[in-house]
């Protein structure tokens, strides 16, 4: 029995991007995320995309606060994407700007990223 | 030969929607193209996949303007997946509220869409 199926993207919010640039850094975490869950997680891939393909997006303060969350959802066997942007435009190359999470059951990752404020 | 491939989701700007919401949105279109892309169109989407996933966001004016590009798209064989918001939180439900195109030759599509503004 599975239960809600969601991604969850964390975007940092001290780098000031444009709302295109945000949406690109996260449309590029969410594909890293489903391209690698396809293959490796296809219970849970399955059924996100049999869901509508739930995504949350939260705000975390910076670089550090997004990887200590990677760190986190590492150990716990989710998976888990960094995206550094190519910096062509409005960061230096290699900025981490977000990260992806999932596919993952809601309740595995809710008291996680829960608390965090949506973006 | 391939030149730069890149995928382009137009959004609509009449929603007034927050930007959590806007990237929750791109990365559903670009989700969508990308599995569609990965299996029927392999070699545009290796190439993008190899040379970084690019994506480029854009804005039109309403859901008319989406799907009159959308029409002119599918008659050009060019991949393209329209996102219909499940409505939970910020519209209606079944809301038109972004495309995707591609990953497509640039040359192919700067025709198209390189005459709107970036979001």
């Amino acid at each position: 029995m599975v239960g809600t199926v969601k991604m969850v993207i964390a975007v940092r919010k001290d780098l000031d991007l444009g709302k295109g640039k945000i949406a690109a850094q996260v449309a590029h975490a969410a594909v890293l995320c489903a391209l690698k869950a396809e293959k490796f997680q296809k219970k849970l891939f399955a059924e996100w995309i049999r869901t509508g393909q739930k995504k949350i997006v939260i705000r975390l303060d910076n670089a550090d606060a997004l990887l200590e969350l990677k760190k986190k959802i590492d150990t716990m066997g989710i998976l888990t994407e960094a995206v550094f942007d190519a910096g062509h435009t409005q960061v230096e190359p290699g900025t981490l700007t977000c990260i992806g999470i999932g596919p993952v059951e809601e309740s595995d990752i809710e008291p996680v990223t829960g608390g965090y404020p949506l973006l």
